[in-house]
């Protein structure tokens, strides 16, 4: 597996961490890897609405912000959450987060 | 005073209010409001090192998003924080956020 670069916990900030989720795919993508811990990109974009090459970009921006680590694996791009940095450096920020975006995902429209 | 239009209590959507705080001006901006809920554009602008036409699309984007009300009041604009109304809807979302973003803001560069 060859790990893709990702900022370093430390140097994490919350604007770009905001912004990753601040968009509705992101958001649920961000959702479902919390959900699946060890899991690929393919497999937790099943079913979304949205061309490849846009979910490339969303994949790309969640990882320069820092919630997930992405690695190359074969034909697959492993995906895995980066809970622990992010609690580290943004404690009690994904839990609401995650909760309310878990309210909104049936009405959202992305399915 | 003249109110500015704003998007309905029940129809604020997560996505746009992270995207709204996902900039770390705008997300000073908003940091700024809570603190001093009645106050206006310019004086909570004080000191960023911000263009003008840069500081009037935060502001609108922030006002579409919900997140602050804002009204003409001769050459004021003024805001006001829609703190109920961010409750109401995400409730726990502004907290960790406003806490979280005090404690990078000496950091920030943006003064």
């Amino acid at each position: 597996m060859r790990p893709l670069p990702e900022p370093a916990r430390e140097s994490l900030t919350l604007a770009p961490v905001l912004h990753a989720l601040g968009d509705p795919v992101r958001l649920e993508l961000v959702r479902r890897a919390w959900g699946e811990p060890e899991s690929t990109c393919s497999a937790l974009a099943d079913g979304l609405k949205v061309p490849m090459s846009t979910l490339t970009n969303h994949w790309r921006i969640l990882r320069e912000a820092g919630l997930i680590s992405m690695s190359v694996d074969g034909r697959h791009r492993r995906v895995r959450p980066r809970a622990d940095d992010l609690d580290d450096r943004f404690p009690g920020l994904l839990d609401p987060i995650l909760r309310l975006g878990a309210a909104e995902a049936p009405d959202s429209g992305l399915l």
